[in-house]
């Protein structure tokens, strides 16, 4: 088996994360990492080997390379997306694609020209748990969908540094919830969407001009309806739940905790560990097990299941999304 | 301590079970009773002692009742609260008022005459885990309250017939939730609301030219979002659950079950006893409650716990309801 | 149908709650209650009616009286037991029935002169989870039992007065779950048995020479492991829990709590409300049950379902588990 | 960082568990493997890399060879540890050390003629949620230690074959119980035990003169009371849980599924995902754990955490239960 060899840009917090990732997989090897800070680049290669690129297009352009990580700031996206294209590379590119629909769609068309296995990285899709709900319902367990209820609260929100490059809650935050009913719905394409929300704590927010917390309801052709809530703080950890109804019984995909003890005291009955705290110990298994699923697909020249359509799409949805909040109405969702 | 004695209008589905509670009751007794089925009358007084009233009137102008209970067909409780109130009793009356708000309005303002105390039925107020959940949250210990979610999904659904005179789902069922979601906001009021649905399963349903399904967000003053979800199937039973999250923790007062037993087998793991199939079942403590509740505010005279206004309200955001499902659209909510 | 007339020995902790179910139960109602403390009987006929007898005789011999509930302390139950059967009544007796043997077997031999049905009150057997899951066992569910795991710890332990008197932890306490490991093993009996304890914090429990913390192995004819474990105080509450391990699965009767709702904080995850703290609570509906049931044996003149026999087996298991306990080894139990 | 250099004796089931994780662990490498079947060393090796030793002796006289894996059967243990000890090789020995504590007691007279760090392969000890319950034990969380429940129930049971070298029940599966009931109760050591069990469904231990349901209960010096209860069947999967009663508290290390899926039907509530189901899904951390545990002691040159002397005891604790299980008594431990 060939080892596949990667090009990383961008190695902050989830470049990071992929980098680990990467180096642990024994499919894959780091070849060359990039990023604006060149000791962020050194440390990664010291871990993990690969040598320090001095440019994005010294790293896309090395032959050696065969698969483009892009894990930069999200305005640089579009533009990496169409050098390792290009370049011939298959690329890996972090969420959002981009925060403007007309750049999302001319580098749509670009690409186009370009035979080129792309994957994004909405990593939720890869849950243990999600999925096997997810499984469980197309294998009839529910009998026909109805209901969607994803509940979605981080443990603490961003900088406010960030709030105001983040594109807003919707396109930062809820894009992962938009993106995981799209997975779950499948074929059957989410057609309107009412969103709403306030600005609740969060004096961050309130600098960006963003909300802080968020209640969605969007339908499906089918007519199955799906329920969003967000907020940027949850006390108690970071609340990730699916809930599938259908018209034969009920799947929840629960939080997690890092262990199977439970406590009893004069205070408490059957209280769990704490709910595992963010997204790096959440997804940490779905991480890897997206990394494996886009090296297969390489490996096995198989289409990527997250393909660029589905970035775009998210997008859309969370457009329409500030629509709807603006306007105080339901907003029809137009995908071309 | 004087035995309160009671007429009772109307012995049905939900007459029966109030009927029971109040012959269970140490504080009451069932004076008289009335329905336009003289054979169940009859059954009723046979069980609990009371004689059979011949019509409303008679049972209303009893001088020894003390109380009427009006559990009679929807578009007669206004025309029987009034003449209570004019004979000087004091009145429960079971949800909804009337499906006419011009009728509430003009009910109201012929109450205002009369000071009477009435206690309208809604029960989950009554519940002890939604009622603790509450309690709990008015103490702190959650901290400010940001978002409400309500599941509430019916294990079947009604008749055609019934349906054709409900009023419509959000006047029927989700009134119960409306409430509810009033009386955990307490003097925080609803302001605006988004409700849609759809027809997914139901025959009757559609005979009826009503929907099977909604999802709804509402939001207070203070900018509280709540969220309902309502099905007229749960093929797990009556799914019945409150969620209410703040600023420093969550509550979530969730379903029940007869027994706590749990079993493991190849097929299983820790599998809780089915959940409490309908109202009578789940509320069965809560009615009992709400009697009680009505009792000693009216042997100790003070305000009655759910009031008029209290069943305005619901029957306003129902109204509102509709109109935002038919215009896709927030709706503010007038409540004048 | 004819109400039964109760005559009441004891009205301490016990009596009353037998007092206020017989009040509630519509078959039922009290004829007169005797005390030692003639104010404690007068208060419980204030309350739910009935003569305040002078004496257990007149009680007993009154003859309007059909059923006698005797709660009195446990050197006078047999005394009773022999006068209410010479009187033809029909008689419930608190546990356990005596403290020594001999007595037992001597009022044994006695009863058997009259055709009396008489219930000893183990009240574990009637509560709704002890006894679904014990159902369902005998319905195939979890195939041949192997193991029954039983738990049971009191919130905190009687005063040292009552220790000296109890007969010792395993008569007093340990008796309810030897009884209920009988009733779980049906026509399978306890061969054996091997016990142990220690007096690892309790005071009381030391001035008494008792122990307060106590483990057990029993097995069953056919091979069945019976494990029990007891304490004197659970921080948490009245634990009460009962594991049915079997070929095809196992079955668990958990400990219960007041509410439903369950809470998360920066402190916890999924706490439950607090156990139920102690028997009045967790066993209310095993004593209303209970009644219930003696009384439809009554009427329907069948074999009362935990007769005298049950309660001689129960305290031959005591004593064994003491023989054991001094001689730290299996004993061989005799139930002649 | 030096990278540790491995010899395998030994690639059965257990063996290859092993080699995988240290393939896995950067610290660590492969340098030879020996299996009395060549082919499977072969497996191995062409997996992970490293050589085939065509002898025991030619892997341990390796003069690249740091650290002796051995994972061959019981008989052979206290040879190659010998063997290992000599060669001034790091041990890691699977347990049992040996079947015949005269074996185990000269081997431990040999070993200390060297001063080889060794670590006995109790698994359990180094699993999260154990080890999160032990800890939060010893930090104080439930007071005094008074009470130790063990479950411990295999899926399902080994071949005949099997079954007649492994020295029986209490010795080579139980053995896993002792070692865990000696780890958490640290320096308060046991005492005393008693042990008993049948043969209920197993033709396999019908043939090899064996049992196949346990029960145990043993005494600290202190006076903690635990209970062990054994299986070697169990439909819901491997049950593994353990309970710690204090006098302030209580915790419980509860079973584990591989996703938080819970589901509900016309039949079931809320039930879980199924048990993992056996000792390679269940510990599969607990066995990386182990070895990073034992590397790091190696490179810290500190003691190991599971020593000679606790594979010893354990074993001093396995015969004791078969000395009171054949002679129905109590037994007093003896650790000389």
């Amino acid at each position: 088996m060939k080892i596949l060899k990667f090009a990383l840009l961008g190695v902050g917090r989830i470049g990071k994360i992929h980098a680990a990732n990467i180096a642990l997989n024994p499919k894959c090897s780091i070849e060359c990492v990039y990023d604006i800070d060149s000791n962020a680049a050194n440390k990664i290669t010291s871990l993990y080997g690969g040598t320090v690129a001095l440019s994005p297009k010294e790293a896309i352009s090395n032959p050696s390379v065969d698969i483009v990580y892009i894990c930069t700031s999200t305005p640089t996206h579009t533009k990496y997306i169409l050098s390792a294209a290009k370049a011939g590379k298959a690329i890996f590119c972090e969420k959002p694609i981009d925060l403007d629909i007309n750049r999302v769609n001319k580098c749509k068309k670009e690409l186009e020209k370009y035979n080129i296995p792309i994957h994004i990285g909405f990593n939720r899709r890869f849950d243990p748990s999600h999925l096997s709900a997810n499984e469980r319902k197309n294998k009839g367990e529910i009998g026909k969908l109805e209901q969607i209820i994803i509940t979605s609260r981080d443990p603490s929100g961003p900088t406010a540094a960030y709030l105001k490059v983040s594109g807003g809650m919707f396109r930062d935050m809820t894009i992962h919830d938009f993106d995981l009913a799209c997975f779950i719905l499948q074929n059957d394409p989410i057609v309107e969407i009412y969103a709403t929300g306030d600005r609740l704590f969060s004096a961050e927010a309130k600098e960006a001009n963003d909300i802080d917390t968020a209640m969605i309801i969007m339908k499906s052709e089918s007519g199955v309806l799906c329920h969003i809530n967000n907020s940027r703080h949850a006390s108690y950890g970071y609340d990730q739940r699916v809930e599938l109804f259908g018209n034969k019984g009920m799947l929840i995909s629960n939080n997690q905790t890092p262990t199977s003890v439970t406590s009893y005291s004069n205070g408490n009955t059957s209280s769990k560990d704490h709910i595992l705290n963010f997204f790096i110990e959440r997804y940490e298994i779905a991480y890897k097990n997206q990394l494996e699923n886009f090296v297969n697909c390489i490996n096995n020249k198989k289409p990527t299941t997250v393909n660029f359509e589905d970035g775009r799409k998210a997008l859309i949805i969370a457009n329409a999304a500030y629509d709807s909040f603006e306007n105080k109405k339901t907003v029809k969702i137009n995908y071309s």
